[in-house]
């Protein structure tokens, strides 16, 4: 059964991107601190990295994320996570020069976009990235998991994965790995039936 | 060596506390769930509690909270922790009815009530309790660990135990307890020097 995962690396007090956040500076001051456990700093796939999220990298089979995430880089150049469909979530339609990328489509809402994704991913697992897309996939609940790679760092500014929900979201723990460089938290989203 | 411990239960957003936090209804909206892993609905300690946190209440040597904290549980009754000194971090005086806690020490700023909890705690810890207090010890170098029960739960609202702060803080992960209850995060502070 494929599941949608929001899959995101935050700082222990809940950031995603450092302050002056901006397209000549994507990520923020200090972002590349965010993925250290993961990429080296020529970015390559640090050998360290836990044998699941390779295995899990190799399942994934569409992503979805936020324009504003997506178009700081340029929307992964049209190839992310091997050549899987991208969906980016937006009310506005797309820069024309998107069009060079086929596998990047644009969709108005979360739930089009989900369904679109899942449709598309052949029975393998959706990624999510970014934080407006995160709250808005809790908010209409077709989020089913949460990944997330707690850095132990506190950035004490920047942009938060969570900010207000509208009501509160139970979650249970489906696997911790504990490593140096960050703590990997795997939760299963409660559904409010 | 007696360390300063700021040691809180959080949820996976960062908060707290939860909405609507006032005298009438301390801690806010929710406030048990954050502290479900570790009391009974009649606030007796749970059996499955890690025996590493029977222990560390045990070599507790002293308390500091935030007056906010203090007061909205009229300061323990005057006993938190069985018996220690507590020290509340506030610029104004206390309140006449403090007069009768004995072991509850009003003091103006956090690097006095360090050192003071230090030396009244003779060897063991000292535990912190309380958002301000945390960003206080955090800004002025005087926390040494961070103990973070991280609740499966999204809050939604409330207080936040790490706003802005103006410097990054490095952290190392001393020590992960994964139970389905709460994954119990131990951090040492990277003191700049």
């Amino acid at each position: 059964m494929a599941s949608t995962v929001l899959y995101m690396s935050m700082s222990l007090d809940g950031y995603i991107a450092g302050p002056n956040d901006n397209p000549g500076n994507p990520g923020g001051d200090g972002f590349d601190r965010l993925h250290d456990w993961m990429w080296t700093e020529d970015w390559k796939i640090r050998p360290g990295v836990p044998t699941e999220f390779r295995q899990e990298w190799d399942r994934t089979g569409a992503l979805i994320a936020g324009r504003r995430t997506a178009e700081q880089v340029n929307h992964w150049n049209g190839d992310n996570h091997n050549g899987v469909p991208i969906f980016i979530v937006s009310h506005r339609p797309p820069d024309p020069a998107v069009a060079e990328f086929p596998l990047v489509h644009y969709v108005t809402d979360i739930e089009s976009a989900v369904a679109q994704a899942l449709a598309a991913a052949r029975g393998e697992d959706v990624l999510m990235h970014g934080a407006s897309v995160a709250q808005r996939a809790l908010e209409s609940g077709v989020l089913d998991e949460l990944q997330v790679h707690l850095v132990p760092v506190l950035f004490g500014g920047g942009l938060r994965l969570f900010d207000v929900l509208p009501d509160r979201v139970e979650l249970d723990v489906m696997r911790v790995i504990d490593t140096p460089e960050a703590t990997h938290l795997r939760y299963r989203v409660r559904q409010n039936s």
